[in-house]
């Protein structure tokens, strides 16, 4: 019923979820410019969110196991290399990513990016979505 | 850790609601041809939703905020200039956009595009997604 | 392994939707006062709503069927008689229930009630829930 | 329709959120035992959520309003006492209810009930349902 | 702030999910009863359904470490117990509670309980939701 | 207000359910492999999910209808060609398309896209999203 082969690529998406403290701030600044700027996420003794992340692989199908990937090892992947190293830690301070970089949502989705793209083989296309509430939402690479 | 700068672009997106009444008809048409168009969606004493609002804006990061846009001034602009003039009103007859243009989800989606549009910044890119139920979903520009 | 009959009873849930305009006042008020207690909700062409109701019906299961009641008979009977009465009406103009009553939540949910009540075995208890928006939500009985 | 008045009370609900930091752990116990017993929840650092909290009253319907709470009421005393106190801070170091008391959810729920038991109408029963994450939740009282 | 030990009691309650095949009819009736009473449920080559399931235990809250339960000692006997054995499972084939006894939500949602009794310390009160679809949900004990 | 037609397209998209058993295997292969690849979704007895499919239509809006597409008309010929022949069947036994294919999730979307292109014009652009589990989910075309 299907003799040929797709002509079209396929993505598949896998979502995760983890907890983190943070806070918003630019060192360099006065208190007054930081409040201003980021207000109540400026907060000195840390707030927190529950992220949702959702981790999309674009490629082909393969047309024996009729995977773009394993959905198990896509997990396994963002279990030990983002969750692993994100969830139920302040960014500021226990991670290695935001000593010098701001952990905005659009600045962690960028890492997550960046620590996930030396994972997974290059032909697949890779996009991060992080949900940082239900009603905040940022994309990497748009 | 991340010492150049991305070189792809970032989406945000940030979600608001209103609640509205309308109706479906087109004033030319014969009563006949409304219903058999638009069937229960042309009651003529209005019906109406919970409309779930999602903006997304595409650009670049700030290199020191980390912020494409701030998604508090986000959503005071969509409070202001959509969710005021929308939210708790009667679509066809309260508002301004509705006169000679009928409110379905696809031409709600395009007048919020442009309501929005003059606000943000034309290097912004800028896209509506607007939920009428939680079935049905118009974007736009697609 | 189950010899026994379960001695607790238990509940079964149906969800149904339906998009309804209304508006919320109380004619023998001022306009004033109407404005002052029902503000927005006050407006003259109305407003509208995707309610989500939850039917809640609790009683014991049959030993041969394992049924509480059969949810195609409940959804059934909900389509019948408050979907299709509800769905994309004017709650204040289109139907019967609410010319004397104010189309509050908690009301339309003592109403569906009412109206479903007669329908349902009376050795069953009935529950209604319903949500006017994501964050409103009324339950009756309580 | 509805001539006589009900005899059931009805409950009304409002959702409202708030995103906090806290860190679980006794002062009193060791590392190990607070390790132990608390896992990563005791990062000295904090981590955080988006909390979910949902107010119920139940009483009973006014006859002419057709409420039992108004829901506007509701939300901004909500605001006022509970998301003005913890939302975008720490509850272990910015709120003075977590100096003697561990910041649990269970915790934090009976503490948004007492603080708002005092603002609420003694006749109307109060609960209070918390979610720390989409799959963890509280109720006071059960 | 919180001198007095509370006299409520709490519920906490844990999601989890499985995801299973299973067929509904009584081999005692004929096809014919079988169609008339359950409908495509009964389809001989068997469906299936993402079960969601909410275990809610209500107690007292211990006064020093704030739980009336610890969530991930909960969430790790669900999985044991219930996940380990229905989770990419036939129900009706691969499980040794369906043999005699239909799986309706109802009766899962019970055996469930059963099963679960026998893990949890008596004085803890037990409740068992379960998602069938979005749309139908059991709950036992009502 | 809206003089001018709009340059840009618009996508509108319907959600609707179907209701599953499947199993994954590739029968040229030994158990072990099967295993090794598939895991427990290789379960010789089929396992089941709640599929949610989101269906997308982008064209031109109708400057008349507002539409376009009229989503009842997309409703029922998903319902017709889709959720009629899927929902409640065994994907691998009871329906045509899965006797040489895998019924993974991206070939289910694929083979939907295939029977839904051959319905719908082909000026408006096709593409499909299956959710198998809320946190799994393919597009095609990605």
């Amino acid at each position: 019923m299907l003799n040929s082969v797709s002509q079209h690529k396929t993505s598949v998406s896998r979502t995760e979820n983890f907890n983190s403290a943070h806070r918003l701030y630019v060192p360099e600044w006065s208190d007054e410019k930081n409040d201003a700027v980021f207000g109540k996420c400026n907060n000195p003794n840390f707030h927190g969110h529950n992220y949702q992340l959702i981790v999309t692989l674009t490629g082909t199908v393969d047309s024996q196991t009729g995977y773009v990937y394993d959905m198990k090892v896509l997990s396994d992947l963002i279990k030990e290399h983002v969750i692993g190293v994100f969830d139920h830690k302040n960014l500021n301070l226990d991670t290695p990513y935001f000593k010098d970089l701001i952990p905005t949502a659009e600045n962690i989705a960028r890492i997550i990016w960046e620590i996930l793209r030396e994972k997974i083989e290059p032909e697949l296309e890779l996009k991060i979505r992080l949900y940082e509430t239900e009603r905040n939402c940022v994309e990497y690479p748009a």
